[in-house]
């Protein structure tokens, strides 16, 4: 049986969720995956680095790419672009690697619409909305306000969480990133991966 | 987040693929399963157990069981009838179990439409045609008749690959059981498991 092109995973969640550790798991423990980096505007913080916390362009670059039709989808946050593009994407996903999306609720929509590959979505969060705060407030990268802001958001983010193939509750962080690298594994494997003509492939 | 049922998982291939060793493994590495057993009217063979491969029972208990609508399919192939009865089904969803079934393309489809439970499905093949012949005639537990009938089921079985989730490709024995494992402890947080009222439980 042959398989065609990558797989699609999608990961959403409230900021404080355990993302990024859950993600740093799965790169430990899975192959041939690329993960889709963001392009952005927005000056280069202390501590980050082109090309793996985003990519960072100017407004200009950015304003040429919108032109060229070269972003999967793309939003202007308080003055700031922010892109996902499509070419690194398309690219990974025709090595057949199972290319990962960091995204929110909205992105997953259109990723969901506009990409035709095999998708598998999982939606993380916390036990609860009080430990959510409660991770906000310990982690101490926030000021009150936008903790108070990511929060606000996640209560609207959280009623979307059936439109998702999974639900990690984080609680426990060894048994969570178990159950997204098994996740990530069984992506690969989805029967709609293999191509329309499998079956002859296979009488053959 | 408060989970309500069991999950379902749903295993079919043809026979030859390697079902019943990728049970063996899948048995070892999960908890909390339940393997639904078919209730049959055939004569009970040797090396057989009565609970086991089968619950063997007589053609008139059977047709009793058949009158009060106790199965959640039954068929009668060859004068011997075959069937699932649908109580110790529910008991273990109702138990939060996950439910295994061993069943054919045809009873994939019945539980499906019958059942309202989450499913996961997994299509388990060999590389090729060539190559479950090969193994069929190695395993010299059948005639040259049956395998004949066996192959040529085969050939129908393979073109419903894709009404699966998953499609397992039974090349390498530990990888394959890997894969089904996996399968099989990612079943369990399908975001539909979860109930509509685990927002407000989230939020609260």
């Amino acid at each position: 049986m042959s398989q065609t092109k990558g797989a699609i995973l999608i990961l959403s969640g409230p900021s404080g969720c355990g993302k990024s550790t859950l993600l740093k798991e799965v790169y430990k423990n899975i192959n041939d995956y690329y993960f889709s980096i963001s392009t952005t505007t927005r000056p280069i913080r202390e501590g980050e680095k082109h090309g793996v916390d985003y990519y960072f362009v100017s407004k200009d670059e950015f304003e040429k790419d919108i032109e060229e039709g070269n972003f999967l989808e793309y939003a202007n946050v308080h003055g700031n672009y922010y892109g996902t593009s499509l070419k690194p994407i398309m690219t990974a996903l025709n090595e057949g690697k199972l290319v990962i999306f960091d995204i929110d609720v909205q992105g997953h929509k259109i990723v969901r619409k506009k990409l035709n590959n095999v998708i598998t979505s999982v939606f993380i969060t916390t036990p609860s909305l009080k430990e959510l705060e409660h991770r906000l407030h310990n982690r101490s990268t926030d000021s009150a306000d936008v903790i108070l802001k990511r929060v606000e958001n996640s209560k609207e983010e959280i009623t979307h969480f059936k439109k998702y193939d999974y639900l990690i509750i984080n609680d426990n962080l060894e048994e969570a990133s178990k159950q997204l690298v098994a996740i990530a594994n069984v992506a690969r494997i989805k029967s709609k991966i293999y191509e329309d003509s499998s079956v002859e492939s296979w009488l053959n």
